[in-house]
């Protein structure tokens, strides 16, 4: 099996790249892995061989089609600007978020009409497409109503996604993922930043700021979960889905009281001292926003399977990057 | 008040026009018109002195500039590939119904920083958004699935018009339509074809061939109600409304036995004798996948008014057309 991985570099790339590395036994044989990203990737050793790295931008179309010249059997689509500067930067929001994908497909689709060239194509999407009012638990069948330009490139994409695949140009899957927590890196100004920086630097020795209520309830996956849907939906039988190929993916639903629970399990209560308490009202409107629970049913039936618990997420941090 | 009309030669731009020029004295003052379709635009005497004509296309920038040179307070987007085309030729669907628009928000998009242009932008959307399984009555927060190209590039302009506006680049709303009936002019291959053609031939003396079940049930529109909606989008106050902007409208839900019974009403038992059934599984399983009815609550509480009954649908195409 060949893959390309757009946005290789990142943290889901990266977090990939690493099981696919250490979990090979396991899969079926990776013959050939194609690691597009703005930088070189950092590929693991016992992958380096096999790897060919086209560095540049999704937008630009020489990439595209230096990817797409392998003929990836699947295509794991993570090239994404995030939230905030989607929000801020509307030009390059849409460029990289929505043209990019557009053309992608419509670089498949020639391939598709000229030589059969049908791909699995697995898209990260995201939770963003969903808006308030909420339900206390969203079915897999919430209306889309997105609330940011991140989301509604995001829903877009799952669309063309859905139609894409029923007129046989692909074989597409589009993966909403949770929050990822907990992230690794330094805190940045990204309204969810808190969710991860509230475990991870107290771990560190570190103060962190929660600027919200410890009521909050949000939904979340490891970086470790998160790689893993993209590795279990590189073989997952997709005859049975219905034509809507969008799936919300299984987290864990924890408030924020929650999470301070499991770190003073990992950490101690000296971890727990770390968290300076300072509510910041713009913060708190942003995240009112973001839907606290999901039942993914439909993704848990194909076998996709999130953290076991809030513990195991920061467990999964700590025995990754921890003292 | 400036009304550009980008597809003003199809049936509801011109039912529109016929409208704007009975109704003048109930409405706001209109002062010019531009008529924007790939044919000139048969226009009423009374507005013709006041309507500037673009013919062409709106994949064509140099139309859209035509268009917008001269900034029009409300632009009523009503061009469109239909359905079927959208279906059959994959690259025209996508360059009408979605390319086009995105150009035309972008063009719009550029004006609004440069100048802080912000037109009212009322959109014709369409019922094609959802796609089965549905509840018997569909609500306004049911989700969007398509199940065609068309459907698909209706929900992707909704998305368009929802970010576009929450960003303040338009005052956008997006009218999602019913099915249109009675249609005037021939039977044509269109699956919902006969759904007009049951009506209008008869009541025209011709034989009407009726694929389905009596029992199938299905939402309408007439082409008077449909434009109606879009005389309503001139000036209804959208302030209150939250960040969806894409309204399913009025109608009226009805079987094809109600239709045939309120075409006996008008027609007489020669009329109804002039049905043919004649079963047709292919259109049967296509219409299968069409929504039977809505709740419209959140287009109905606007102020935005559907149909009496079937009978008046009927009885408004016979006033217009009949003998």
């Amino acid at each position: 099996m060949k893959i390309a991985i757009l946005g290789s570099a990142g943290m889901i790339g990266q977090e990939f790249l690493a099981q696919v590395s250490a979990a090979e036994a396991l899969m079926p044989d990776v013959t050939a892995l194609i690691a597009c990203d703005v930088v070189k990737t950092p590929t693991p050793a016992t992958l380096a061989e096999r790897t060919t790295d086209v560095v540049g931008n999704v937008t630009d179309a020489a990439v595209i089609k230096a990817v797409l010249d392998h003929r990836p059997d699947c295509i794991i689509h993570l090239a994404s600007v995030v939230s905030g500067e989607a929000e801020t930067d509307f030009d390059k929001g849409y460029q990289v978020n929505f043209d990019a994908t557009y053309a992608l497909l419509e670089t498949i689709r020639g391939l598709s009409a000229a030589e059969g060239y049908r791909p699995r194509f697995i898209f990260a999407s995201s939770i963003a497409v969903f808006g308030p009012p909420f339900t206390e638990v969203l079915e897999d069948n919430f209306h889309l109503a997105p609330r940011t330009s991140y989301g509604t490139q995001k829903a877009m994409q799952e669309l063309l996604v859905n139609d894409y695949t029923r007129r046989g140009f692909i074989d597409g899957i589009s993966l909403r993922l949770p929050t990822i927590c907990v992230r690794p890196g330094k805190p940045n100004l990204a309204a969810s930043s808190f969710f991860s920086n509230i475990i991870r630097e107290p771990l560190a020795g570190k103060e962190a700021i929660l600027p919200v209520d410890e009521s909050l309830r949000h939904w979340f996956a490891s970086p470790q979960a998160a790689a893993g849907f993209f590795i279990h939906a590189l073989t997952v039988d997709l005859s049975q889905m219905d034509h809507n190929r969008a799936l919300s993916m299984p987290g864990v639903s924890a408030t924020v009281g929650e999470q301070i629970e499991a770190l003073a399990q990992v950490g101690g209560s000296e971890a727990v001292a770390l968290i300076r308490k300072q509510i910041d009202p713009v913060i708190e409107g942003i995240v009112s926003g973001w839907a606290p629970n999901f039942t993914a049913a439909r993704a848990r039936a194909l076998g996709f399977e999130a953290d076991w618990d809030f513990m195991a997420i920061v467990e999964k941090h700590q025995s990754r990057f921890g003292g």
